[in-house]
């Protein structure tokens, strides 16, 4: 391709893609609605536009809009002609709009990574090495723009990996969007606790660990949660119950029932591991 | 002094504070009811004794046993005459127990520090290095039991506080006792799923961090519920509001209440990693 890649948005995400794109030798156009990013974006050597309106001589855009605002970035930019994908962290409600303004040259995209840094300020030509970055295809999606959109990525070092957007939703409801609630809910727990000082003085790896998530850019937060509802609403009343029957046992004393309910779990977890390291 | 230091039970923590003390030129002699650990720590350069009988010489032993087996095991030490201390996870049961058979010569204490490892196997003179040992005597603890258990502790670069046992379990249940069994609960949660192929390519670090607690020695985890379970029963539906709060809110697509909630924890979060650090 000679054209330029186009993202739109230079956030954490937009701003690691650019600049991974770029350090593999791919020629890149980016565009941010802050001049302050235009400008920072600008000063690491990356090429900018100062309007969306100049990315439409590109074949390919990736639009990284925070979740929530996909839709009517989207709505904006119906007239480009080139193939689209995203990067948002819930598909379902996304894909549908993508295929709304772009038809089969519509490409859902999800990269598995992240960290507590928001904004430009963190982005990273590494952020995205090794990462899976989850392609959601519809029957629509046209076979040309999966293509392209996978030759683009593949120089970047990323595991792609395919499924359907209703696949993908209910898969990071469980492994991603109920552990950031659920890091938030500890951490507000802890919060509400008498001897804050005391809390400080306890906390280990243990605490930082699991409450980590909580650092985590709450405005997409809220939109994970708003855009992938229906899954959490099934997810939460799950773990509750599983909160709730523990509870039972330990105002039971029932130590078997707990050794046999936690014994598996760290059996289980244990094992996925191992699975999942490459 | 002159007599060495006893340590009775040498499983992760029991050994790693054995290999720490001798690193440091203090004289230990320890005791492990299996012959395989007691084997396996005097190939590791440590003192070992075939007996807990022979450990009554010492001026100071710490009991390292299981936190559900401290009662029992002070019980049939207690005609041993010098100072003892424990590392027991919860303080409440653990030091009534300990006054029970030792008075004013027993000091309740619990190091901070843990991996997923367990038994000597895990031990590590590194794993207390810069960990906070929280002491936790009582009215009847007498002055001198606590010097003798910190002059021994200093030069293992630990960093010791004192609070009081109900402080402490107070404290522990929200940084490190319901964490665990929520990292428990999030790992149940994503088990009880459909498609665990795909919730392996999608996990990335933030399911990682958030169940790694999960994979913790079961059997302790078991143990901090039974004797910390006021604490927790008074904790788990805490959280079990916010969650069920946060789920009326998703129902509802309360955007700015999700907002503000998700932002002040984030910010939470943020300032305690910065109180915390030295």
């Amino acid at each position: 391709m000679s054209a330029p890649i186009g993202i739109a948005g230079l956030g954490l995400m937009g701003g690691s893609l650019a600049l991974a794109l770029a350090r593999a030798g791919t020629a890149v156009l980016g565009f941010d609605p802050a001049a302050a990013v235009r400008a920072a974006a600008s000063s690491r050597g990356l090429a900018i536009v100062d309007s969306p309106r100049e990315l439409m001589a590109c074949d390919l855009l990736f639009v990284a809009a925070p979740l929530g605002r996909l839709p009517e970035v989207f709505a904006t930019l119906a007239d480009f002609p080139g193939v689209v994908s995203d990067l948002g962290s819930t598909k379902g409600p996304v894909v549908r709009a993508g295929e709304g303004a772009f038809g089969g040259r519509f490409v859902g995209g999800h990269p598995m990574a992240g960290t507590e840094q928001v904004g430009f300020a963190g982005a990273d030509a590494d952020l995205l090495t090794g990462a899976t970055w989850v392609l959601t295809p519809t029957p629509r999606t046209d076979a040309a723009a999966m293509n392209t959109v996978r030759q683009t990525l593949a120089p970047l070092g990323v595991r792609l990996i395919e499924m359907s957007p209703a696949a993908h939703d209910e898969g990071v409801a469980a492994i991603s969007h109920l552990p950031y609630l659920v890091a938030c809910a500890l951490a507000e727990t802890a919060r509400r606790q008498d001897g804050q000082t005391t809390l400080q003085q306890l906390a280990a790896g243990g605490f930082r660990d699991t409450t980590r998530l909580a650092k985590a850019n709450s405005e997409l937060g809220r939109d994970m949660c708003l855009t992938n509802g229906d899954a959490l609403r099934r997810l939460i009343p799950q773990l509750q119950a599983v909160l709730a029957d523990w509870q039972a046992r330990i105002a039971a004393g029932d130590q078997d029932g707990l050794d046999a309910a936690l014994g598996g779990i760290a059996d289980w977890r244990r094992a996925f591991d191992q699975k999942v390291t490459p």
